[in-house]
C-alpha cells in the first residue's frame, strides 16, 4: 500500500507540448481522474481505470482522488495547461485542508505543464514580454466586483492581462463587462488576442483593437490576452517591449 | 537556405521538464545562442556551433540570431523557464522592430517553456491558485517608481506575486524595499517563498513570512513569490484558495 497523488499539467494539448515528467507519472498511475475532455486526451492503458468527470466537480473530484490515493491507489488527477493555475491543485489542497488529517500525510506532488497563456504568447511573439497578471473571470468563486477591481487596477499598473475563464453557457456577459471596463482604462487600439485551443487541431487565433474586442470571438476554451499601452506589432509578430520609461 | 529561428524554453533545469518540441528543435539547430549557462545545460553535438554570451548582451544576441537566420542557419535561441516571460522572445521581436525589413519575414517561432514561477509553486503546492501576477524587480529597463507603483497596486488588487530578477550584484537594495513596501499593503503573515534553481540539484526552498522575509535569502537563480492574504498551509503544502469572498 504505497499510493500517491500527481496533480498533472497536459499542456496545452499537443503531446509535443508535455514534459516526460508528466508522461512517466501517467505510465505509472493506476487511476486517471479529471474533466472528461483532458481524461480523452491521455492515452490510456487498458489496465487503468479513467474517470472523467463533468468540469463543476472539482472538489469532488479532488476527494475521490485522496480517497484513492489512501487506500493504496496511484492517482492521476490531470488539468489542462498548468495545474496550480486555475485548475487542479488548488482544489486538491482545499479538499486536504478541510478533509481527514491523514490526507495531510500523503505523498502529493504537482508536476507543472506548459500554462495556456504560454502557449497563446509564444505562438503570437512575446505578448507577456513586460510584466503581466493573470486573472480568472468567472465569478463562480469571487463576487463580480472583485475581479472588476483587479482588472481596474492592472489596467492602471500597466500589466498585461491573461483573461482565464472567459466566457461560458452559464457566463455569458461577463467578458463583454471586462472589455467595456477596460477601455475607460486603456487606449482604444491596445491589442487584443482571442486564443483558442493553441496547439490542438481546431487551434484558432484572432486578434482585434480593444475598440473592437468582441466577446463572441471567445468561446470556453478560449485563453483572451489584453495588451498594455506599449504592446505593439514587429511584422508579423505581437510583442510588449522590455522596457518601459516612466511610472 | 532555409534559415530558421527558434526561440527556446529549456524550462526550470531538469531535462524531465523539457518538451519535446523544445527538444526536437535543439537537435536540428546547427547554432545554438544563449546566456553561459543555459547553453551549457543543452548537450550540443560536436557539429553544432554554439555562442554561449554574457547575461547582459540580450539585444546583441538576438540580432546576432537574426543575422545567421537569414545567412540560412538554423538557430536556438535558448532561455530558462519560458522564453517569452522576462528573457529573449521580446528581445528578439526588439530587435526584428528596429531591424532590417528583410528580418520580419524570417522563420521564427517561439516554443514555450515550463516557467520558474509554475515550476516553483509546484513544489510548494499550490499558490498560484488564484489570480496572480509577475513583476521583474530588475530597474534596468524600467524606472524603480515603476515597479514600486506595480507592488503597490498589484498588493491592492490582491494579486499573489511572482518576482522575477529579485536580486543581483548590480542591484542589491530593490528586493529589501519591495518586501518594505509591500509590508505597509500586505499582513506580516503572508507566507514569502524564495524558490531557488527549483529541479536543478542545488535546488533550495525557504519560506517566511513577509514581515521575517530576509533579502538575503535570494540569489540571482531565485524566484520569489508572495502570497496574497488568502494564502495558506494545508499541511506542508502551500496554497491559494480558488475562492474569494469579497472586494
Amino acid at each position: 500500500m504505497s499510493g500517491w497523488l500527481r496533480i498533472i499539467g497536459l499542456g496545452p494539448g499537443a503531446a509535443s507540448l508535455r514534459t516526460p515528467e508528466a508522461e512517466a507519472a501517467l505510465a505509472e498511475a493506476t487511476d486517471i481522474l479529471g474533466y472528461g475532455p483532458y481524461v480523452a486526451r491521455v492515452a490510456a492503458r487498458t489496465e487503468q481505470r479513467v474517470h472523467p468527470t463533468d468540469n463543476r466537480e472539482e472538489l469532488d473530484r479532488a476527494r475521490h482522488a485522496l480517497e484513492l490515493a489512501e487506500t493504496g491507489a496511484r492517482v492521476a488527477v490531470v488539468s489542462s495547461g498548468d495545474p496550480g493555475v486555475f485548475a487542479m491543485a488548488a482544489a486538491v489542497f482545499e479538499a486536504v485542508e478541510h478533509g481527514p488529517a491523514p490526507w495531510r500525510d500523503l505523498d502529493i506532488q504537482v508536476l507543472p505543464g506548459i500554462s495556456a497563456m504560454f502557449a497563446a504568447a509564444a505562438r503570437l511573439g512575446a505578448p507577456l514580454g513586460h510584466d503581466f497578471c493573470a486573472i480568472s473571470l468567472s465569478d463562480n468563486l469571487k463576487p463580480w466586483e472583485l475581479v472588476e477591481k483587479r482588472l481596474r487596477l492592472a489596467a492602471e499598473a500597466g500589466f498585461v492581462l491573461a483573461l482565464y475563464n472567459p466566457i461560458s453557457r452559464a457566463r455569458p456577459w461577463q467578458l463583454g463587462r471586462a472589455f467595456a471596463l477596460l477601455r475607460e482604462h486603456l487606449p482604444g487600439t491596445v491589442p487584443v488576442a482571442f486564443a483558442t485551443a493553441i496547439s490542438r487541431p481546431e487551434e484558432r487565433m484572432v486578434l482585434r483593437p480593444l475598440a473592437e474586442a468582441n466577446p463572441a470571438l471567445a468561446d470556453m476554451r478560449t485563453l483572451v490576452l489584453v495588451g498594455s499601452a506599449a504592446t505593439r506589432m514587429a511584422g508579423r509578430f505581437l510583442y510588449t517591449p522590455r522596457s518601459a520609461a516612466s511610472a
